[in-house]
């Protein structure tokens, strides 16, 4: 697997003994728990969020994080993600700090902005779009891509995660490259080679997050050609992150929400749900995807 | 079914055109979809905290999640819920307004350390939970609950629940209570009617809230003999809205988070995760659970 992949298996996964009732017999044994871990993000210093996170791939979290929420919009906006150091220059395993190379102007004039967004009196999922559509421009392309090759991703994805845990406590969220030649491309156009980087949590947003983060710290931001893939359902936040990140495809093994799909036709996302072959259904932009 | 049941599905579920591809077929045919919308609770009149919920039960909500988050103890602190009124007089949809019957000093009191408990520095998940014991007292009674009677909760409950919505889209989350006369009685003591009050959500926690809410409204808490079921998964935030609401078993189709069995075990919370007909893990306080 590429440098996108896992590497600290260690950090997320942690053996716990259980009672396993097995059909009327009873075992002890151990077993594989997801690890749950707050994780702070600080701002040149300063706190400025708490999330419940699996740990791993922290610095990616919080990049990822800002990106997708609309505090910064590109790698150079980024500046430099540090972990926070302890008293005796420890590393703090549950601390960020990102330095932003933003003028504290914009930074202001940002986080007001969320400010107002989450503030918005008599608010609805209405006012939830526009406000995300005056910060996330529409994607606007003419990729296509392949049912079969849509097909193949939950494949691909289930068959990275079984190398890496078997907890069934984590989300996960795997971003595929689509290649340049189109559906028609020799094997459907999308292979193992396709994932660029998977991430697991137990929280589905911070998994989203741990992908665009990557992406982002690579310069792959936006992506162009490329498809995300998360385990479970679809929220607003979801379609928001993934739209954020400029990726113009998102396909799930579960539900979307109505907010989901209306935030997605508004983003020119094409959400595809239920995707668990030979099935899936489309939930909006149909027109990306071909026979 | 009993008065908690379910009684807004038309607001719960909307209806979505959607490209659905079977097996390499392709046919257009809506689908139903969860709703998603913002609910803003006020306390007083004033912004409190803004969620992204599926409507209905909405002062269920609020209710449910001022206790689970240790901002009132008791249904007598609750005061009066308001749904919002318009210009107009009409009601808002997405507003609630909570009159606390806490003393101002009191309350000052509670959003301080909860403040204070959000924004430890160098956190983590041993600071978490002290910070939640300090808070909540653990469970300690000597309920004994049946194997056989645990086994029957996912069926009871995949029951209700098909009764109302076939979105795969919502989270669900029950109430039992268990007879007096222990797992030796009758008829394994559980059946359809042990079921309290259900409640679907597209958030887990959001429904996890609406149980407790209406618990608390009924003037139910601590009930004693019973039981949450869940859907999916179980994080530190669940087990601490359950062991809130006093409830000391809670049980879930799938995997629990290491932190969430760190809470559970501290809280005297049985925790019991991958309940699927005919097993079950136990991961904290196994001994409530007998043959």
């Amino acid at each position: 697997m590429n440098p996108g992949a896992h590497d600290d298996v260690s950090q997320s996964v942690k053996e716990h003994p259980a009672l396993r009732w097995r059909a009327g017999a009873v075992r002890h044994e151990p077993d594989r728990l997801a690890v749950e871990e707050p994780l702070e993000i600080r701002l040149g210093g300063r706190r400025f969020t708490l999330t419940m996170r699996t740990p791993g791939h922290d610095e990616e979290l919080a990049a990822g994080f800002l990106l997708s929420e609309g505090f910064i919009k590109s790698r150079e906006e980024l500046g430099e993600v540090l972990r926070v150091r302890g008293t005796r220059g420890a590393p703090e395993p549950n601390a960020i700090d990102v330095i932003l190379n933003v003028p504290a102007t914009g930074l202001r004039e940002r986080l007001k902005r969320n400010f107002v967004i989450s503030s918005s009196c008599g608010v609805c999922g209405k006012t939830s779009i526009e406000a995300i559509e005056r910060r996330v421009a529409p994607i606007e392309d003419d990729l296509r891509i392949s049912a079969s090759a849509i097909l193949r991703m939950p494949g691909i994805m289930r068959e990275a995660q079984e190398v890496f845990s078997a907890t069934g406590g984590l989300h996960a969220a795997a971003l595929f490259l689509l290649p340049a030649d189109g559906p028609a491309g020799g094997s459907d156009g999308i292979g193992a080679r396709s994932l660029i980087v998977l991430r697991e949590d137990v929280g589905r947003h911070n998994a989203v997050d741990k992908v665009i983060g990557y992406a982002l710290m690579q310069s792959m931001l936006p992506p162009g050609r490329a498809a995300m893939m998360v385990s479970g359902r679809v929220s607003f936040e979801i379609v928001q992150k993934v739209a954020s990140g400029g990726i113009p495809i998102l396909c799930a093994v579960s539900a979307p929400s109505s907010l989901a799909v209306e935030l997605a036709e508004e983003l020119g996302v094409t959400l595809v749900g239920f995707l668990r072959e030979p099935n899936f259904n489309v939930y909006s932009r149909p027109e990306r995807i071909v026979v």
